[in-house]
């Protein structure tokens, strides 16, 4: 038997062989790299195109389209899969210097595939499918054969790598898509930090001081440096949207098993009978949203993976005039100033564009939401996801350990309580069905957060995105203004979560859209609607 | 306060209040309830129309039609609302006194409702619905206002009526339906012999001494007996199936949620987060159920009750060859004679009709999904449904003391037990997924139980149709064949369930066919074909 290594010499080894799967010529050079750190206030989303590792014709390809736009090219020929590949590759190497968003990088294999692309473009004269060449990155819990997923947890590093396929994977290498990172995500996922002692800490490409969000943190910043134009994210209670608020991208947590699920490393335990997880996508342009789950649902994800709805995706037309939900903000959690501003920025776009705002002032309680399901967050009497930090002797991080999620209970729920726990959701789903019925609601429109991306370690507790993990409604957000310290004042506003003008500007801003569990289609019909009016 | 009753009073008077619901001119003479109890072999079917209370017409409005014939007559103003109720009201009061298929018989609000429909219809020159002036029976535990539910709880009593219609019946009522009896169902809703202290016992119409199936066992015998074309049943371990294949009806338990189920009365505890009850249809015709589903779903029940899934019905084409996987019995739950030929007979016409039947031989455990079940079936550390039984006092019924699922367990289940349940469900839920995927089956064929209806309180155990609660696969029965005492002989056969060849003679088999979760379409156009198959 080896000697046993400590939990350092462990991470700081695994973080290095991910490391030197980097090029050399890929290195940003040593000015580039200076103030580098999460205390930077640095904007590096235009890093890539000054670094000089892109070619003027690899900043083009990852700077000017987005994906919906850029595959028309690859399958007419104007670019190839390996061209566009090569960029992509070059630009997640950067975004992963400057933001550690990666824990796997696989250059050579996703390379290999464009070339394999190219000749089948080559040989067949049209491309392999709807996807052909585009690089997609995937959140770490993915499984992708080759690869290893350690999830952040030390214990995980000696797990071999994958032996298969996650079904999500494997429909999108059958779509023609070229995987080439898995992306950084918080010890137990269950933070809006995605820090942990392999990877370390995913800085927010917009200003490294800030959080990128979590769990899928690691997609956020990506996609935020374009070094991904598609990825892939989970989210149990804003895992997806809040990475996409953070760093200002569009992203969209479906109803949970659209998108299947299936085949992923998990923080915890197998069998949980709580609330469900979603996989779905993080991207650059709202269409691309639609552009994922059109093609992903057209594979059938029924035939790949046994979790998946078999619930064909349904054309929905778009409405003419919305009827649209608004409820006012939580006493218990109130918005800071700058998200305030585009909430009500937003719905005085829609209400001029003619949509009707439906005011809800007796909408269910967040904060009843926001309680109830943090019990379902830690049903697990055995508490898997903590043992799990704690077989290798790693540490707890910050934000962790000061989680209103995972603070260990004082007692284990029981039986008795999940009994309780679901006939009040019961109750609290049929209330909510009653505001959408009754107010013939299309959407509601709020915010998806009380903040925008804050310092590290203090974004905390995530109210207004749990509430549709608690009731499994699909819910997106959608980058709509920034942080402006002199409009945004300080004075007169106070909540648990201190709000410092100063330490945010300019950070990304976003709404939120949701709607009722089952209804994606008409919601994504609906945000395309409100996405439309609030780009003018 | 008043002196408190003893549960035999409170019982009797709230049978005899029911019962008093019945005209004096629907009793039955004294000739025709002869040898009409539990003992008697006799088939009453034919008794309505020898009777007298029905007049020709009458017996030719409930004899001549299924619901797809009957209600373009109806809409054509050749039958009235009133004279189509009447008929069927007549018919359900002499299948009450015959069978006890009855818990709450309404004939006065269903004759006003005809009569408003008549009147709808002259002023409207058109139906108020697709479903105009059917008459359509209801499983005791749905709420319909003005009527009790007391799921045979003798407990249940002193509760006021229904202050309001469940989704599903606001619905029906909605497409035009008439409402007029409620229907029998057993103790505790969780056997096959259906009866309960209040109501007594329900009999198999076909052959009074055989059970008439359960929980929903007064809509099998009231559909045998053509008293109602529509029933509307529940099923959580075969409660609509296992009343079909007794009396030979039509029985479809769609995947839970697709038909609305909330505001339902339910035998025990709210909140369960074990296997889904589902709601659907038992019909004289095949093309029945499938009329069923289209008009409900059509009314967009996520419109009506919260915990409806949106999921609107898909227009799936008849395929001309069906892949149909066949797995052997479980040899611990061996087919009775007359169940193994009906099977035999059934596969031998499907693949005469051309169709591939693909043998699996490995297909997962039955044994094992039934063992698994009956963890989730008492999962209530509280065990509310016993609970409702002693609160009056009353006894236990023999089927309910002897089940399966029912006995107090030694020790309650825990939170952790439930997570090791639902782990061991999903590895057996990707197992099934397999077998569908890689046979490219379209639907499995096969039992639905080891037996026919059997002599009252011996049904016991019923592994065949647990299995699609357990993973939540729509499946339906259709009727096939009959039990024949000179072929179906006893030599040779043995079971845990012992098989009387002379006891169960004429009575009808069925067929058992399912599909996946959510491929409810594509198992009712599948089945279409295979009951066409097995008609000629």
């Amino acid at each position: 038997m080896a000697a046993t290594k400590d939990w350092k010499t462990i991470a700081d080894e695994k973080a290095r062989s991910v490391f030197d799967t980097i090029p050399k010529e890929w290195l940003l050079p040593e000015s580039f790299m200076a103030d580098v750190d999460e205390t930077s206030t640095k904007d590096v989303t235009t890093v890539p195109r000054e670094c000089g590792i892109l070619t003027p014709d690899e900043v083009d390809i990852t700077e000017s389209y987005d994906a919906t736009d850029l595959l028309p090219k690859i399958a007419a020929g104007q670019f190839s899969s390996t061209a566009v590949a090569t960029a992509f590759c070059k630009r997640a190497a950067i975004a992963q210097q400057l933001t550690h968003c990666c824990t796997e990088m696989f250059f050579d294999e996703a390379l290999n595939r464009a070339k394999f692309l190219d000749e089948y473009f080559a040989n067949h004269k049209k491309p392999l499918g709807p996807l052909h060449g585009l690089p997609i990155s995937l959140k770490d819990s993915f499984s992708y054969i080759g690869q290893q997923t350690t999830l952040g947890f030390v214990s995980f590093v000696e797990r071999p790598p994958a032996t298969f396929h996650s079904p999500l994977v494997q429909i999108l290498l059958d779509l023609g898509a070229v995987l080439y990172v898995k992306t950084n995500i918080p010890q137990t996922l269950m933070t809006a930090d995605s820090q942990n002692n392999i990877f370390g800490r995913t800085l927010n490409p917009r200003n490294l001081s800030l959080n990128a969000g979590g769990s899928s943190g690691g997609e956020g910043a990506i996609v935020a440096m374009r070094a991904s134009l598609m990825g892939v994210g989970t989210d149990i209670g804003g895992s997806i949207r809040i990475p996409a608020l953070c760093c200002g991208t569009f992203g969209f947590k479906p109803t949970a098993s659209r998108i299947p699920y299936g085949g992923q490393a998990i923080p915890g335990r197998i069998g949980s009978p709580g609330v469900l997880a979603a996989a779905g996508p993080l991207t650059t342009s709202f269409r691309d949203m639609r552009l994922f789950m059109d093609t992903v649902i057209a594979k059938q994800p029924w035939l790949y993976d046994h979790s998946a709805l078999h619930m064909p995706w349904r054309s929905v037309p778009e409405k003419q005039v919305l009827r649209i939900g608004v409820f006012p903000a939580d006493p218990a959690f109130p918005l800071h100033p700058p998200v305030e501003r585009a909430k009500r920025s937003a719905l005085e776009k829609l209400k001029a564009a003619g949509h009707i705002v439906v005011e809800i002032p007796t909408a269910p309680s967040i904060e009843k939401a926001n309680h109830e399901i943090m019990d379902y967050y830690t049903l697990d009497p055995k508490a898997k996801s903590f043992r799990n930090i704690k077989a290798s002797g790693e540490p707890v991080i910050k934000s962790v350990a000061e989680s209103p999620f995972l603070s260990k209970r004082s007692s284990p729920l029981t039986l008795d309580d999940l009994w309780e726990m679901n006939a009040i959701k019961s109750h609290y789903l049929k209330d909510w069905h009653k505001v959408f019925v009754d107010n013939q609601l299309d959407v509601i429109v709020g915010q998806a957060a009380e903040t925008t991306a804050v310092p590290h370690d203090t974004f905390g507790n995530v109210p207004y995105t749990t509430l549709h993990n608690y009731m499994d409604y699909p819910a997106l957000v959608i980058p709509y203004l920034q942080a402006d310290k002199d409009v945004d004042v300080e004075d007169g506003f106070t909540s648990y979560k201190p709000y410092r003008a100063e330490a945010v500007d300019k950070a990304p801003i976003s709404i939120q859209v949701a709607a009722r569990t089952h209804f994606d289609e008409e919601l994504l019909a609906a945000a395309a609607t409100i996405s439309e009016v609030l780009s003018k």
